[in-house]
C-alpha cells in the first residue's frame, strides 16, 4: 500500500529544498537580468545565450510557486525581474517574441517559433495574478491575441514548406493550448474562453488521436487525415501523456468526467506503447508503422517525458481510481528517481541514452530550464496530498 | 605487414558485388523517375520521398563509376534518368533547387539549403564527363555561380538570425567548395578556378583550423574568430578528417607537398582527438571546451565519419609516407568493417550507438543515400591499388 503522505512530503521537500534552491542560486543573471539556463552539473553557468522559451517559464513557474505555495518575495523578486528583462529585450516592440537573445538581450534567432508566445503568455499571466500589475495582464492578453492569429500559419515566413506542398498540422500547438487556455482564463471573455478551448479538445481528442490506432500522431494532414511519410508517421508519447493532463484538468474545470476517462485511456495506451520493455523508460520518439526515425535520439530518456507521465498517472489515479494509473505511476516513479535524480548535486538530469545511462551532464541547456522538474513535483506533490487527506 | 593488394580487392569487392548492386536492385524509381533513397536494411522501401542532396549524389556516384571503373551502361542508365528527373523536378525553373520533393516531383521543401546546389554541381558535372551532353555542363555552370553569389549569404530568406546578430560562418561551405572546384576543373577557366581554390584553401586552413587548438572549428565568427557559444565551440571530426582528404587531392593536383603534409598533421590530430578510448569508433560531435552539447546525437558512431577517416588516412599514408597514418587506417577499417558492414543483407549500417550497436536498421533514409559507402569504397581501392603497385 502507497503512503501518499510520505511520497506527497518526498516530492514537496524536493521541490523546496533541491530544486528551487538550484535555480535561486545559479539562474538569475544579477548583472544584466534574466536567467542562465545553461547551467552544468553544479549549477556553473557554461553559456549565456538566453531562450525565450526558458526565460518565460522559470518566470511561470517561480509566479506559480509565489501564487500557489508561499509569498516568498525572493520568488517574485526574481520572477519580476525575469519579466522586465523580457518585457525590454524579449520581443520587437509588436509582441512578436524572439526565439533566443545574447546575455545583453540582444536578439539572436528571429521570432520563429510560435512556442516562445505561448510560454510568454503564461508567463505575463501568473505574474499578473501574483502581481495585479495590469501591465502584465496586458503582455499576455496581446500576446495571446498573436498566437490566434498564427495559429493557421505557425511559422510564418521562416516556413520550408514549398507552396502547395502536402501540408501537415501539428500536435503540438492545440496541445499547448490546452493548458495556455486554463492558465490565463482570469484574462479571457467567458464565450471566448469556452470557445477556444472547444476548439482544442477537438483537435486534440477527434483529430490527433486516432481511434484505429489508439494512439496520438504528432501530425496529420490539414484535412485531419494520417499521412504516411516521416512526420505523418511520428510518434511523441510523453507529448501525448503531458496533453493527457491537461485535458483531464480541462475535464475538472468544466466538469466533464467522460473527458478524463478518456485522457486516462489514452495516455495509459501510450505508456505501455512507449516503454521500453528491455532497458525500461520511456522512448522519446517513435513510428507508428516501425520504419526507421530520422530523429537520431529516437531511443533516448528524457526528463520531461518521464515527470510528465508521472503527473499524468497521479491525475489519472485520483480522477478515475483506476488502479492501473497507480501501477504506472509506481513504475515510472522509481524508473524517474533512480535515473533523473542526480544524488550528488541539486536538480536532475535531463538526457539519458537507452540504458539510462547519463547522456549529458547539464542540468539546464536550450530545451531544460527551470519548468517540467519543479512543475512535476508541484504538481505530483498537490495530487499526492489531496490522495493523502482521502485516504 | 599489411596485403595491400588483398585489401584492394576486398574493397573493390565490397564496392562492386555488394553495394552497387543494392541500390542498381532497389533505389531506382522505375515508375516515376529518380531514386527511392529511404531503404530498410533488405532494400525494401520505406519511404518515398525525395531528397535532392540524395538524389544528387546517386547521379553522381553512377556517373564516377561509369567514368573511372568501367563504362557500364546500366550506371549510365541509372544516373541519366536520375538527371533528367532532377531537371524536370530538382529545382524552380531558375536553378534554385529545393531540398526535397515529393515521390512525383512536386517540391516539398523550398531551396533553403546551398548543399542541395553544390551536389547538383558535382552531379551533372560528372554526368557531362559520361556523356558529353552540352546541357549537363550547362546545368553545372549555372549551378555554381549561384553557389558563389549565394556564399556570403547561404541560407537567404529562411536565415533565423536576427539582423545585427552575432553572425557566425561554417565550416561546411568553404570545405564542399574544395571538392566541389576539382570536381568540375573541367567546366572552369584556369584563373578563375585557381582563384576559386585559393580562397577555399585560406578559409579551411587558416581560418577554420585553429592553431591554438591545433583542430577545426566548425564555425568562426565573421572575422574569423573563436567564439564561446554553443556553436562556436561544436568540433565535427569527421568533418574535419574528410575535408583533409579534399586538401590533400588539391594539394596533389596543385603540386604543393605543403598542403598535403599540413592536411596528415590536422587528419591525425583529429582522429586522435575524436577516437572514443572507452568503446572505440569516432564521437560524430564534441565540444572544444568540453561542455555539454546541444547535440543529443553526439556520442554515436556514424557511418560517414568512419568511412572518410579512412580514405583520408591511406592518402595520408600514400602521399607522406607517414605510419601513424596507416596504423589509424588499420584501426578505422577494423571498427568499420565490423562494426557497420551488414553481414546479412548488402550495404551498410549508418547509425550506431556509442557502444556500437545499430541504432537505426536503415541503409538509406534522409541522410543516407548512394554516397559516402560507395565514393569510400572506391577511394580506398584506388588508394590501395596504388600502393599495391609500389610495393
Amino acid at each position: 500500500m502507497i503512503d501518499f503522505k510520505q511520497l506527497a512530503d518526498q516530492y514537496r521537500d524536493e521541490l523546496l529544498e533541491r530544486v528551487m534552491p538550484f535555480w535561486m542560486e545559479h539562474s538569475i543573471d544579477h548583472e544584466m537580468g534574466g536567467f542562465f539556463t545553461c547551467l552544468e552539473r553544479d549549477g556553473s553557468v557554461y553559456d549565456t545565450d538566453k531562450f525565450i522559451w526558458l526565460q518565460c517559464r522559470e518566470v511561470w513557474m517561480l509566479s506559480v510557486l509565489y501564487n500557489k505555495v508561499e509569498r516568498r518575495q525572493a520568488w517574485l523578486d526574481a520572477a519580476v525581474q525575469g519579466a522586465e528583462f523580457l518585457k525590454k529585450y524579449g520581443h520587437d516592440g509588436q509582441y512578436n517574441w524572439y526565439f533566443s537573445l545574447q546575455r545583453d538581450g540582444q536578439p539572436l534567432v528571429q521570432p520563429y517559433n510560435i512556442f516562445s508566445y505561448t510560454f510568454a503568455v503564461i508567463a505575463f499571466g501568473q505574474l499578473y495574478l501574483a502581481t495585479g500589475n495590469a501591465e502584465y495582464a496586458d503582455v499576455a492578453k496581446r500576446t495571446f491575441d498573436i498566437v490566434l492569429q498564427k495559429r493557421q500559419c505557425p511559422k510564418g515566413q521562416w516556413s520550408k514548406a514549398a507552396p502547395g506542398a502536402r501540408a501537415l498540422k501539428d500536435f503540438a500547438l492545440p496541445m499547448i493550448l490546452c493548458n495556455v487556455a486554463l492558465e490565463i482564463e482570469h484574462l479571457l471573455e467567458p464565450a471566448f474562453l469556452q470557445q477556444t478551448i472547444g476548439i482544442c479538445l477537438h483537435e486534440v481528442l477527434d483529430v490527433f488521436y486516432r481511434p484505429e490506432l489508439d494512439l496520438i500522431v504528432e501530425n496529420v494532414s490539414q484535412e485531419g487525415e494520417l499521412v504516411d511519410c516521416h512526420e505523418g508517421r511520428l510518434l511523441n508519447p510523453g507529448h501525448a501523456i503531458e496533453a493527457m493532463w491537461f485535458i483531464m484538468d480541462l475535464g475538472k474545470r468544466l466538469g466533464r468526467p467522460e473527458l478524463i476517462e478518456k485522457a486516462a485511456h489514452i495516455a495509459l495506451r501510450e505508456v505501455e506503447y512507449g516503454w521500453d520493455k528491455q532497458y525500461g523508460g520511456i522512448f522519446y520518439f517513435m513510428d507508428r508503422l516501425g520504419r526507421p526515425l530520422q530523429q537520431l535520439e529516437w531511443d533516448q530518456k528524457l526528463w520531461w517525458v518521464h515527470i510528465e507521465t508521472l503527473i499524468t498517472m497521479l491525475k489519472g489515479y485520483e480522477l478515475t481510481g483506476n488502479p492501473e494509473c497507480l501501477t504506472w505511476f509506481e513504475k515510472v516513479h522509481d524508473y524517474t528517481w533512480s535515473h533523473f535524480r542526480d544524488p550528488e548535486h541539486d536538480e536532475w538530469f535531463g538526457y539519458l541514452n537507452r540504458r539510462g545511462e547519463v547522456l549529458l551532464t547539464l542540468k539546464g541547456g536550450k530545451w531544460k530550464g527551470c519548468f517540467h522538474v519543479p512543475r512535476g513535483l508541484f504538481q505530483c506533490w498537490q495530487t499526492l496530498q489531496r490522495l493523502a487527506e482521502q485516504s
